[in-house]
C-alpha cells in the first residue's frame, strides 16, 4: 500500500495528492476546482470544527447564518472589497431550466427566467451581513454584535489543489460590530490568539502571528491580522486571518449607532475566518512517505486495534479481551476502532492505518494474550513496544499526549530551523532556491518595493511579527531605510 | 411585549411570522426569498441538527461533503429527476464580474467568462452525489455506502415564507448505496423510523408515518415515505422525507457492482432529508398568542432566571444564591440562563422571554429569599408556583420533563381530534372547511382522481398510513370502489 505514495523528495506537490486521495480524505469531483470531503476527511473537519465552535462560544459569539447569495449591488457597495473579489464569482443569472425543444430529454437555461438583479455567490459575507447588520442596530445597547457564521463559500480559482486552494470551501467567518474602534481592534487581536492557540494546540502546527502588509491585506480592511505556518518543502501557508475593518462597511452600508450621548457614530467591525484549507496545512506539516500524520486531539480515530488469529476460537478469545480494552479506552473518552474484519490481512491493515495517520496501533495475538502484552505501534515515529495488558489504558493516554506533543515539538524545530536573516538581495535569493523557509529580511515598507521582490523572487511578505523586534537596517532590494525584518517566504 | 404579536384566530399567517421575526429566529433578507437565521433560531437549529446527527451516526452513517454546483449534463441524467427541479433552480453561468466601462464604481458580469456549462446550484444532490458513488463502487465489498450531508440547497421558489419554503434552505440529505433491493427498503424505513423518533420525543411533535401516492412522490424515486404532522390552523405539514430510489439513479449514472458470483448489478440507493422547515413546524404546532413555545428538550434557554431586587445590596445577596443554582443547574446539564441586566425592568423581561418560549422561568425576589422560595413560572399552561428553594433543582428537571411530555400530548390530543373520516364528497369538503385537519376518505387509488379533488378542494393526499387499516368503500369523488381510507388534508 504504501509504495503507492509518491515520496517527498521525488515529487511533493504529488505526495500531496497521493496523501489525500488515498489517505481518504477527499476526492476529485466532476465540478471543475470543487472537491468531494470525503467521511474519514470530513469526520477530521467535524473534530475541528468541533473545538473552534467551542472556542468561539467561550469568547462570547453566536453562530447564525446568512444568505448564500449577495445581490450584485449589495456585492459592489464597499468598492475596495467588491474589486478584490469581483474577478472570482461566480454569478447566478437565471433561475429556470427548461426541456430543450431540439434535444429531448435535455434541459436548457430558459432565457425568459432571466433575474433582473443578478445574484453572487458569497466568497465571503461581509457585505450581506452588513447589509442585515443595519437593521438589527440602533443604538450603543445593540452592541457588541458577536456572530460567527459555518458556511459554504465560492472563489472561482484558477488554478485549485485539493483542500488548499479550491473554487468551493468549507469555513467560519466570524462578523462583529462594536462601539469603538478600541473593542475592535482588540476582538480582532482576540480572534487571532484563539486561532493561533488552536493551531498550535490541537493541530500540532506552529504558527507565526503577525499583521499583513498593504499589498496582501484583505480587501476592505484597515488591517489583516494572520497566522503563518510552514510546510515541509519550506514554503509557507496562511492557515487563518483576522481582519480589523475600521468604519468601512458601516459607511458603505450607513451603519450608525446612537451613542451613550444619543449621538450617531458608524459602526466598528471584524472579520475572521479559517476554512477547510487547514487540512491541506496538517497534512503537508506532518506527514511523511507512508502516509498522513494526525495530531491525536483531532485525529478521527485515535487507536485502532487489530487482532492476529487463526480460526474461529482464537478470534474468539481475543475478542473478549478486546472489546474490554474498547470499552476502557471509550470511557476515557478516547475514538477507538476495533478493526476485525476477515475481509482483509493484518498485513493490509497495518499499511492502511499508517496511511490514514492513526496515531496508535496495538496488534494482539494469542502468543502477546498468553504473555499478557501487546504490541503498540506509534504512528509518528513507527516506535513498536511490547507493553504489559496491565494498565494498558493509562499508558494509551499517556502515549497520545505524547504523540501530540512530540509532532508539535518536531514541526516546531524544523519552523526555527527555518527562519533565516538575509541581508543583501543575493543571500536573499540563495536562501529562497536552497534552504527555503521564512527568510527574515529588511524592506523599504513601500508596495512598491514589495510588488518588485515578488515579481523578481516569487516571495512575498508572509507578515511582520507581532511585537517585532525593532532594528535599523537596508531594505534587501533598494537600500533604502528600515526600521525592522519582516518575513518572507514563497506561499501556498 | 406580547401585545404586539397579531393573535391567530385574527390573522394565523401573520401571528406566525410575527412569532419567527419577534421571538429572534429569523429575519427578511435582501435576497428575494431567502432569510437570515438569527442566533436563536440558529441556535435551536444546532440543537435538532446534533440530536439527528447523532441518531445517524448511532444507525452507522457517516458525514461527508459533495459540491454545492452540478453540472447540466449531470442534473439532467436522471429524466424524472431532473424535470421534477428544473423549473426552480438558480444557474450560474459566468464565473467573473467587471468594471462596468459606462458607470465608475459599478460592476457587470463580464461577458467574457461564460462558463461552457452551465452550473445548477443544487436543489437535491443525487445526482452530483451518484456521479462520485460511480468511482467508490466496484464490487459488493464496497456496499453498503451510509452518507449523510449537511448542506444547503436552493430551489426557486415563487412564494416564500419564512423557515417554511425559502429559496435557500439549511437540511441534511442521507444517500445510500445497497447490494439489494431489501436492503434499501430497509434503509427507507429505519429512517422515517429516526425521523418520527425525533419529532415525536424531541420536538413533541406528533406526525402519522406514511406513504406518498404517486402524484405526491419525490422525482425520481419508487416509493417516498413520509412523516406528516398538524399544525394549529388544521393545515398538514410534511416534516420529512424517505425515498426508495430503486435502481434509478445507478441506471442513470451507471453504478454496477460485482456481486459475490461476480455479476455486475445496478445499486439500489436511497435518499432522506429534513431541513430547517421543521423549525416553522415546530413554531406553529406549539406556541400561542404571547409567542413561542419550544419543547424543554430542544429549547436554546430551558430555564431563565430573572432577579427582583432594589439597590446593589440586595442584588448581591441574590447573585450569590443565583449563582449557586445556575451552578447546579448546569451541572445537570440544564442550559440556564441568569439575566441579571439592568438595562431593562423584571415586566419586560417576563414578557420577553415568554415571547421566545423560554419552558421554565424563574423570579428570585429579596423577600422571596427570607422564605426560602422562588417564583416558577411554566411557559406552555403559564402556570406559576412558588416552590422551595431546597431541592429546586430536582423539581426543574422533573418540571422540564413534565412540560416535554405535555407539549406533545397537547398536540397529539388535538391530530387525534382532527382525523375525521369523510363518506360523501359533501361531507369532505365541509369538513375540510369547517373542522379542518386529516380527512380519512376512500379514493380510487388513481392519479387523475387524485388532480381532480386537489383542483376542486385544495386538498391533497398527505399520505397513506404504514399498516394503513384495510377497508372496502367507494372514491368520494368517482364513486369507484376503494380498498382503505388514505389521509387527505389541506397543506404547507
Amino acid at each position: 500500500m504504501s509504495k503507492e505514495i509518491t515520496s517527498r523528495s521525488q515529487d511533493y506537490s504529488q505526495w500531496y495528492n497521493d496523501l489525500i486521495i488515498k489517505g481518504g480524505l477527499a476526492d476529485y469531483s466532476a465540478v471543475r476546482g470543487c472537491m468531494v470531503i470525503k467521511p474519514y476527511g470530513y469526520a477530521l473537519w467535524e473534530n475541528m470544527r468541533d473545538v473552534l465552535d467551542r472556542m468561539f462560544k467561550e469568547t462570547g459569539h453566536q453562530n447564525a447564518y446568512f444568505p448564500l447569495f449577495v445581490p450584485k449591488s449589495l456585492f459592489e457597495a464597499e468598492e475596495k472589497n467588491a474589486e478584490g473579489f469581483a474577478k472570482e464569482c461566480a454569478v447566478v443569472t437565471h433561475y429556470r431550466l427548461k426541456t430543450d425543444p431540439n434535444n429531448k430529454g435535455k434541459l436548457i437555461v430558459d432565457p425568459e427566467a432571466r433575474l433582473e438583479e443578478e445574484l453572487v455567490v458569497r466568497p465571503t459575507s461581509e457585505a450581506i451581513i452588513w447589509n442585515t447588520y443595519k437593521g438589527w442596530i440602533q443604538s450603543y445597547r445593540d452592541l457588541p454584535i458577536l456572530v460567527n457564521q459555518w458556511a459554504n463559500v465560492v472563489r472561482w480559482e484558477m488554478r485549485t489543489r485539493l483542500f488548499l486552494r479550491t473554487a468551493e470551501f468549507l469555513w467560519q467567518e466570524g462578523h462583529t460590530a462594536h462601539a469603538t474602534k478600541d473593542e475592535a481592534i482588540a476582538e480582532t487581536k482576540q480572534m487571532l490568539e484563539v486561532y493561533a492557540d488552536f493551531a498550535e494546540n490541537w493541530m500540532a502546527l506552529p504558527v507565526v502571528k503577525g499583521v499583513k502588509s498593504a499589498n496582501e491585506r484583505f480587501a476592505g480592511a484597515d488591517d489583516t491580522y494572520c497566522i503563518e505556518a510552514l510546510m515541509q518543502d519550506g514554503k509557507a501557508l496562511q492557515a487563518g486571518t483576522s481582519h480589523f475593518l475600521g468604519q468601512n462597511f458601516a459607511k458603505a452600508f450607513d451603519v450608525k449607532f446612537a451613542d451613550k450621548e444619543n449621538k450617531l457614530e458608524y459602526v466598528w467591525a471584524t472579520s475572521w475566518g479559517v476554512s477547510t484549507r487547514l487540512i491541506g496545512a496538517l497534512v503537508m506539516a506532518h506527514s511523511d512517505d507512508d502516509g498522513l500524520i494526525l495530531p491525536p486531539k483531532i485525529a478521527p480515530v485515535q487507536v485502532v486495534i487489530v487482532p492476529i488469529f487463526k480460526g474461529a476460537d482464537q478470534k474468539a478469545v481475543l475478542d473478549e479481551k478486546i472489546n474490554a480494552i474498547v470499552k476502557e479506552l471509550k470511557a476515557k473518552g478516547i475514538r477507538v476502532k476495533y478493526d476485525d474484519s476477515d475481509a482483509t490481512r493484518p498485513g493490509w491493515k497495518f499499511a492502511e492505518y499508517e496511511m490514514k495517520g492513526v496515531p496508535v496501533r496495538l496488534a494482539l495475538g494469542a502468543r502477546d494474550l498468553e504473555n499478557n502484552v501487546v504490541e503498540v505501534a506509534r504512528r509518528d515515529t513507527k516506535e513498536k513496544n511490547s507493553v504489559s495488558l496491565d494498565g494498558i489504558t493509562d499508558h494509551i493516554v499517556g502515549l497520545l499526549d505524547d504523540i501530540q506533543t512530540s509532532i508539535f515539538k518536531k514541526a516546531h524545530d524544523f519552523r526555527e530551523e527555518h527562519i533565516t536573516k538575509a541581508d543583501t538581495w543575493e543571500e536573499f535569493n540563495n536562501l529562497l532556491d536552497t534552504k527555503t523557509g521564512f527568510i527574515a529580511a529588511h524592506w523599504d515598507g513601500t508596495p512598491e518595493t514589495e510588488d518588485k521582490i515578488k515579481e523578481l523572487s516569487k516571495a512575498t511578505i508572509r507578515c511582520i511579527p507581532l511585537n517585532n523586534e525593532q532594528e535599523a537596517g537596508q531594505c534587501i532590494l533598494t537600500g533604502n531605510p528600515s526600521t525592522q525584518r519582516v518575513l518572507f517566504a514563497r506561499a501556498y
